[in-house]
């Protein structure tokens, strides 16, 4: 859907997402902002669907954030629904911009069935312009004749704003003896950054499980998925990650999250997270080379994951690392700016294969010729040891490069 | 010295600056890096000399920050010498960094006078290579037949880097009936983040001064110049400013920082320490845009520098700005994601003379022609008021660029 470049790591092809049993979707051109494309998808759960979400800690979230919020607040045995729309994200948009989603949340449940106030609603796009609901609202009539459970593909579409390929992933899982699916969708791909609940994703499966287990799954799970990720530092206003289950499997219903029968679903679980969120690094705005930062030694997880985050998002660490550069003096800068415990002669650094840097001074018979070759690589692995304690984390990004710019100077024009 | 293009904001020449009696300096090309220029200068106060600093806080500082910080705490009678060298900082080096150290310190001391262990010493340039000393000594018995009061053109360009001019500063001030004089250089360009004693500059002056009054004066002074400029939220390794007074002027000697004598003084270091910040931001790597970031109705005024950091640093504003976008959306998201108390509700922002955002939506009035026209302007001001308290800071920072990205990327091939 982008005009910019397609990342260097699309995947082939969508995957084929089976239908999840208990939910159906549709989606349409409601012409928001984009012409000639889809920009509205409504997703609805059968009666008795539990949904956990998780959402941006961004202190100027949008309206729909904010109407969201209140809609977890709510359980409903009606039909539960998610429209999501992109191109205008509502945000900044005052008292109009709450009687935007007051409006669509009531249309969607005239058409759609459920009570307005449990309608999750997730927009994203341009901030601060203001929203015409009735585009969308016009919408659902049509939209509701065409409902099937086997939309996901076109779904993820949908959603997309400056992502150059739709994100998908499907995975299956048993509870008890009974098969359950797990469909995720997700979308990016600028303004992420991570220590949040990040951009859009949705979640749904036939599973018979709690809104107290899901939302115990999901705020567990998004610490090391979508909150491990980083684009460009910047916390979106609208992020937005939910968890659905419509319980149509056949299984007794799970309500501990500690029950081991959801052992194999926990784990399928978990993997599709992850994947749904290296995807959206994936096809950070600009792209050229994904990077994993490893760091260990440090004295807790949580100062781990801040020098990380400090690496991940450096400017100087990013573009060295797209013009191929294995500049490791840059991430010594960045441990020693996160403001963490830190020992410069403790310290080492790996790139790949390669020990670059330790106890204080370049690695003995490191070439840097070696790290050269390396850099060429399209995933490159940092490793940094702090060699203070047992605190570790993993962050995911990628670079920072003339794409980035192009994307980002001109995204309104 | 750069070969990428010079800054838009270059200066059209080097302000004429003369001598401060009671010191002299020389500058050679040892060649620590760079050929066919010079890279290294000392420069010398008489005795009686006495010298204020601030270091860098990035918690893996180079073995000439640990040296300096050493020396600061050290009192001489004897002459004081600070010695600069740019291409290698010396960072990341281990014991034999550390040596390289002392050997320069000896020699300087050997042949410039005063005790070595009241040597200050500064390195810039690629972090995590051999630093070779003999390189620096070789040049000092030379440098030594050509100290001259006259020479700060020639010093602040042996200190730059990927700085496009040189910068410097001279303003006069009066203590009782007596006229002193102080110059100021300061080299930048990329690497330079707030909240730190930033990049290299180095001021002198012939006022009498007690130690203690110059560290207070440099240490206050520091919050709104040095501290409140970021170009890439990188902050270095080496960073440091000092503030040497040789005490030659004909007035009796200073020792409060309250003493009302300095008036006059402290209006004159304080604007010239600010200067020498600007044209570190004037000259950030890439620059195409100026940008002074005004934060008010905070809750206290570090909440607002924080804001404004936030603000400065995001590059999502930074690329909107080079794209000459008024994208004030990204202007909210900064100022929520900073996780400093906000009510999106009561936010207003402005670019320049137009009000674009306020009470949580977009200002009644405001034409986007209005936004666009302003941006092609290549000083821009945003203005944001967060309407809770009196906190207020300024920040000062620049775009980002496919510039930033050109030298960033290549910085050490």
């Amino acid at each position: 859907m982008s005009k910019y470049p397609v990342s260097p790591f699309a995947p082939e092809s969508f995957p084929d997402m089976p239908p999840v049993p208990g939910f159906d979707m549709a989606t349409a051109e409601a012409g928001v902002r984009y012409q000639g494309r889809t920009d509205l998808c409504v997703l609805r759960g059968q009666p008795g669907t539990e949904i956990a979400g998780v959402f941006t800690r961004n202190k100027c979230p949008g309206a729909p954030v904010d109407w969201s919020r209140e809609a977890l607040a709510r359980s409903s045995d009606a039909a539960r629904l998610i429209v999501v729309n992109s191109g205008n994200a509502n945000v900044f948009t005052g008292q109009a911009g709450r009687n935007a989603v007051m409006e669509t949340a009531l249309g969607a449940s005239d058409i759609f069935g459920g009570p307005p106030e449990a309608v999750f609603l997730c927009s994203t796009g341009v901030i601060g312009e203001a929203m015409d609901a009735s585009k969308i609202t016009a919408q659902f009539p049509d939209m509701a004749a065409r409902m099937t459970p086997g939309g996901w593909g076109q779904a993820a579409k949908a959603i997309m704003t400056t992502d150059t390929y739709p994100k998908g992933f499907t995975i299956t899982a048993m509870i008890d003896e009974t098969p359950v699916t797990i469909n995720g969708i997700a979308k990016g791909s600028g303004m992420i950054a991570p220590d949040m609940a990040t951009m859009l994703a949705f979640i749904a499966t036939d599973a018979k499980l709690s809104q107290s287990v899901l939302q115990a799954l999901l705020s567990d799970y998004v610490d090391d998925s979508f909150n491990a990720v980083t684009v460009d530092s910047d916390t979106s206003t609208s992020d937005t990650v939910l968890l659905a289950a419509s319980g149509s499997a056949d299984h007794a219903p799970v309500t501990e999250v500690n029950d081991p029968r959801l052992m194999l679903f926990k784990t399928a679980l978990h993997a599709l997270m992850k994947d749904l969120a290296l995807q959206i690094v994936k096809d950070g705005e600009g792209i050229s080379k994904f990077i994993t930062v490893h760091v260990s030694g440090a004295v807790n997880d949580m100062s781990a994951k801040r020098i990380g985050q400090s690496i991940a998002n450096s400017p100087l660490v990013k573009t060295a690392i797209a013009g191929e550069d294995a500049n490791w003096g840059r991430i010594v800068m960045a441990v020693g700016k996160a403001g963490e415990p830190a020992d410069r002669d403790k310290l080492s650094i790996s790139m790949g294969p390669h020990l670059l840097a330790q106890s204080g001074l370049p690695a003995a018979g490191y070439q840097d010729a070696e790290g050269a070759a390396y850099m060429k690589s399209p995933e490159i692995t940092i490793k940094v040891d702090l060699g203070l304690g047992d605190g570790k984390a993993t962050i995911y990004s990628c670079d920072l490069t003339h794409g980035y710019i192009d994307i980002n100077a001109d995204y309104r024009s």
